[in-house]
């Protein structure tokens, strides 16, 4: 088996072990905020961190009514006249805390006193050593190329500091219920055999909406990276926008989604397009379904905010089993070393 | 000819007329802004539009030192619970005025008492109504379905802002020179032919870094809409960071660039990408050029902060020959009507 399928598996694990050990960096980290009452949160990512900050802004946005902005490093790292970022709490999210643009936000935020937050799996690192406040991943070493037990443990990371913000019992009961929600999604590993045919390349696109836009995100660049399709998420209203004139009878389209306010988005895109003869596929966290889409479906019992872990995971899956089909070891992506030294 | 191919020409008298005409509403809402001195500037915006909000993100970052945040707008319409938004300026772009959840985040704003500019080719329209301040883009009826004129209209009204926001002469004298920069880079559309065969389909990548991701989304979303390739731009950084392991012998890639602090990273990547045998092509504007690609250059003279204006018109000129050569008609683009009401 290959590196990224024996992390995919580590999830459940990592996300208790989270669960366990984050809780008192994640409380300091709440209280902190709370006396420094930032107007928003500036985020620096790359990559599938960078998905994990998306999911953020919807969950910060939605639950904690702050306003979050994702950084652009290279105001930073090029321009040489970075934003003033007085009054925000500036987190950065590195797996490997050594992506230097990632840096480099969080040591300017530093200069210009703004409260500096890093999650990262590497609590000796520059970018822990650039901030005030650390919370570590602890998913272990991740040796497989295609992140993806970091990017489970960042959404995690970030959902529990919104909970901690803002305490919800509902929410955080259903936060003890992740590892088993992600254990669920492994359990379909096998049935998700049947969706592999569509994503035979060379092209695809994925839509979500909401929470789930991260979701596809991801999943189109887990798909670009293990299986070198061209998978493009878009947003369902973006997509509708103008992009939708590129499919025809067969394209490929993966959706991704959960019951909630943009649901029926979903369900009307997916209509719409198996109209046009797409082929459309889809990974849905919960009772319901995206008709007339292929779909592999898991009840994970979670609220929609929560979803894009389990389906992170089906998509992870997918991914590896679409690399398998084409020939391509996962582990070995072209052209790509593990930490890229973006500056 | 085509109405796309037809408003793509007009654009050296559009700018002309938005530099005479928008100069007072500018200067208005330069003042309403120092007086009322916002944290930073949220933009809603689809399509089009958002790639001049991200245009926006490098310049108000840059030259005004602003933290831009690009509106999730199903936070607004879908989730009802928009984030916070006191002490912010937020700006809707919308060519028609009607998209409804451009206007939905601007009335919110409005609720919650932030200053709210619209930036609208429809002055009666309800975006307009919603806002304290407009910018009419004043580029007579946009009967293309690809936005063009509106589309650099709205990056010029953005930079005449910005510039009016923290007056410096060179940058006012080159605003001057749009039209003409605009100009020349018409004058290169029988050149932009022998870089058509490259984007054959069905698949493309474009890269841009900085002032210039915008246009690279731009290109690519053009490309997409008129042509039907899944064209999808990245950062040079991110793409480095993951999503190269795609590319091998005969992949088409499209940069976008000037002169200035990421050139490095475009002429590294291009000199990269050559090696594994890519097919790169670029769009360059300014001395210097991006080797080995296959290259169409301008010297417009403008500095790097206005060359997206330029680089947009070459991209558009280029789009609408691909989609000329895989014989589409750019004006009927398949599903896709002009106001996309997304709620």
């Amino acid at each position: 088996m290959s590196r990224f399928r024996d992390e995919i598996g580590e999830q459940p694990a990592v996300a208790r072990r989270l669960l366990e050990k984050a809780r008192r960096p994640v409380a300091e980290a709440a209280e902190r905020l709370r006396a420094a009452r930032p107007t928003g949160f500036v985020i620096a990512a790359r990559g599938s961190s960078d998905h994990a900050a998306l999911y953020a802004k919807y969950l910060f946005g939605r639950r904690n009514r702050m306003l979050v902005t994702l950084a652009a490093p290279s105001l930073f790292t090029h321009y040489g006249a970075p934003p003033r970022l007085a009054g925000q709490c500036v987190i950065g999210i590195s797996q490997s805390g050594a992506s230097p643009d990632v840096v480099a936000v969080l040591e300017e935020a530093r200069r210009q006193s703004a409260l500096t937050l890093a999650i990262t799996n590497e609590p000796d690192s520059r970018l822990a050593a650039a901030a005030d406040l650390v919370i570590s991943l602890g998913t272990g070493p991740e040796r497989s190329v295609p992140a993806a037990k970091t990017y489970t443990a960042s959404v995690l990371a970030l959902a529990l500091l919104s909970e901690a913000l803002e305490p919800e019992p509902s929410l955080a009961a259903a936060l003890e219920r992740v590892p088993a929600a992600l254990e669920a999604a492994l359990q379909r590993d096998l049935e998700l055999e049947r969706l592999v045919p569509v994503l035979a390349g060379p092209r695809a696109v994925v839509l979500g909406r909401g929470f789930n836009l991260s979701t596809a995100e991801e999943i189109a660049l887990k798909l670009t990276e293990t299986s070198y399709l061209l998978a493009r998420a878009w947003s369902v209203a973006d997509f509708e926008h103008g992009p939708i004139a590129l499919v025809e009878a067969g394209f490929p389209i993966l959706l991704a989604g959960a019951p909630g306010p943009v649901v029926k988005d979903l369900q009307e895109i997916a209509a719409r397009l198996a109209e046009y003869g797409c082929q459309v596929i889809g990974l849905f966290d919960g009772a319901g379904s995206l008709p007339p889409a292929a779909m592999v479906a898991i009840e994970s019992g979670l609220p929609e905010e929560l979803s894009p872990l389990p389906l992170a995971v089906l998509g992870q899956l997918l991914a590896h089993r679409v690399a398998l089909a084409r020939g391509i070891d996962p582990d070995r992506p072209r052209a790509l070393q593990k930490v890229t030294r973006t500056w």
